[in-house]
């Protein structure tokens, strides 16, 4: 039988499961502090609704027929399920029924599936964690999902840059050369520069086309954008202008960012404005921004940086069992401390000798062992064990509330 | 195009999504209360390792063929997922390097799906919530277990009672007799007679199987189980002996037991103990106990007895726009209280008319909502308008801090 993981696919046991529990609950912290609100949506779909939506990625979509011959698809992304979402339940974007309100404020942490070829930091079942306006067009939303942004990684402790972009500067560029530029910072200028020519353009129009772009001044809407940004007290020497950043996607329609973390060449959250994408779905163009935040690269990025918080044990205190004929009074202690709401563990096996308990309470990142041997039975106390110290006291059974501070 | 979602599978909506959200947590903090620790597994597993695990339900699984080739399903439950991490880490139950520690104590809250016949509160795509102690044989696991389900339901303010009952009890009966007296609570004991009779019992055996079945006292093992759990501090009342309790699912090997709330006569939580399942992995059997809670019956039961309690919304105050001039002396406002970490919004369009403002804030429950006006910005105050109480007063800018208190 294989008992191994997909190729591609991960489980994750306790330690790091708690890791990843942590960054999502900072995340939705920050989120909720802004008025966003949660939306989760199916893991199949018709295959339908995600088809003709990802370009040649397409043929990375999980697809299939079911028993009952419904064409399905994994989710793939959550920007095509919200656009349903907001077709399916507010087609004229008003409230409707189902309290969608708007400016509908989302955020959306959901697994997505993608047949990738699995190597380094690519997997094909990974979660995505997205926050978006949607229904307004107003460079207040704009400014808020940059400085949600940079909320984010100031609470996460990462120190990042944010590079910005309107797609309005690549106007009179066909999207082939717009392709070619978006490759600058990684293939370097002369690289860029054959690409375009080998595309189709004169050497010197591609030069002048080049160098004209770097020399794009920011355009109106990006100017209002940052001074909203600037009045809702972003530190501005994190946003770079970069009239060369093009980003990928074809569906953006207005700014668009990355955001670079130190020492990291590659994104970790990016995003822009997609004002037309929803109107393929319900035939009425809807203003939408946001961003999809890169939650694996985000974790490693923290790990190298050492700033991911050691993960203790939920469990403060192991009360073990010195022998069957004790049990019993472990099992008082132990009720003592619940009873007392603290967070704490018996062992759960009287017959196990002591070391392999200890070993339990070390293993699991436990702070306080208490033991109850024969002596502390006859005197009524209990010897406290502090494994992070390694000292130890007996305390009576009176004090064990009040002279330990279980932290 | 199809904007609609699959049968039998469903979008949350923010409040839904929230309420959830609500469970979730709540259901953690009472399983790390006890030192229980989060596990996850794959949506996608070698549709191999699920085969022959289900039963007649086998047919319920969501399985396909990649475009690699490789034949997957879809997560159907997650005892076998966790059958397959214990193999593949800690094949001979010791923690090895991965970090597994054992007795392992692992909850698990994820999505499974299922290509059951949508109907009332049946779902194709839901989630499961386990609970389950691996490498203990001692009834102190058992009553650990049945402890943690009482407080769950306890945390939650709804009563419920726990039937027991072991497997020992059916020792001498065929499996097909025990199948029938599983049914004896939802179809009555003549009916039960004659599905055993029709089965091939006499009469008269029939009748006595059932009889002897249900005077059979308490095994050993039940009484040792309770009188952990009295030690343990449960309130005993809320657990019966019911030796005619059989659960359908072949693997328990120990106590079964159910768990029931007034006025709702399906089980919200069963388990039990199942120590020869993971041997079916690794060749090695492991003791294992444990439940799984039912989710979404859980949330309907607490909806029923309005016990959930309602998800205010994340943001306590909306900074109003009064018109485009006036933008800039709101975002001043927000970007005070941002300063002193208040959860605010701005509403993000200086366009909108102050009543559509006013109706984003109610629609989304949030609590004060602050007016910025021409006269207002002469004399450097806000109006805070309660809309829980539709109080409203004029303060000055300094006192917005100190003199709301926003809850």
């Amino acid at each position: 039988m294989k008992t191994q993981t997909l190729k591609g696919f991960r489980d994750f046991l306790p330690k790091e499961a708690k890791k990843r529990q942590w960054l999502i609950n900072t995340l939705i912290s920050v989120f909720e502090s802004y008025g966003f609100e949660p939306l989760e949506t199916p893991a199949l779909e018709y295959a339908q609704l995600l088809k003709g939506k990802y370009g040649e990625e397409e043929k990375l979509i999980y697809e299939f027929e079911t028993k009952g011959k419904d064409k399905v698809a994994l989710r793939y992304d959550q920007t095509v399920p919200l656009s349903r979402v907001i077709t399916q339940y507010a087609p004229r974007g008003d409230a409707g029924q189902n309290g969608l309100v708007f400016p509908f404020k989302r955020y959306q942490i959901q697994n997505v599936w993608r047949g990738e070829n699995p190597q380094k930091g690519r997997y094909r079942e990974f979660i995505q964690c997205d926050a978006d306006i949607i229904g307004s067009s107003s460079p207040l939303a704009d400014a808020e999902i940059l400085k949600l942004v940079l909320d984010i990684y100031k609470t996460l402790g990462l120190s990042v840059t944010i590079k910005i972009n309107d797609r309005e500067n690549f106007k009179d560029l066909d999207k082939k050369y717009v392709s070619a530029i978006d490759k600058l910072e990684k293939i370097g200028e002369s690289e860029v520069l054959l690409e375009m020519i080998d595309k189709g353009m004169a050497e010197g129009d591609a030069r002048k086309a080049l160098l004209d772009l770097q020399k794009k001044p920011q355009t109106e809407k990006i100017k209002k954008i940052l001074l909203a940004l600037n009045q809702m007290g972003a530190a501005m020497n994190k946003i770079i202008y970069e009239p060369t950043l093009a980003r990928g996607l074809d569906y953006y329609t207005g700014i668009i960012f990355e955001t670079i973390a130190k020492d990291s060449p590659s994104s970790l959250c990016s995003g822009g404005r997609w004002d037309r994408l929803i109107g393929q779905f319900s035939g009425k163009d809807m203003p939408a921004v946001g961003f999809g935040l890169g939650f694996d690269r985000t974790i490693e990025c923290l790990l190298e940086n050492n700033l991911l918080p050691s993960q203790e044990s939920p469990s403060k205190v192991l009360v073990t069992i010195f022998n069957k004929d004790l049990k019993d009074k472990s099992l008082e202690i132990y009720l003592k401390l619940r009873n007392s709401n603290v967070n704490c563990e018996i062992y759960l096996d009287e017959n196990a000798p002591f070391p392999k308990q200890l070993k339990y309470a070390n293993k699991k990142g436990i702070s306080y062992v208490l033991i109850i041997g024969p002596n502390e039975a006859k005197e009524n106390k209990v010897t406290v064990k502090n494994l992070k110290t390694g000292g130890q006291k007996q305390i009576s059974l009176e004090e064990i509330k009040d002279s330990i501070s279980f932290p």
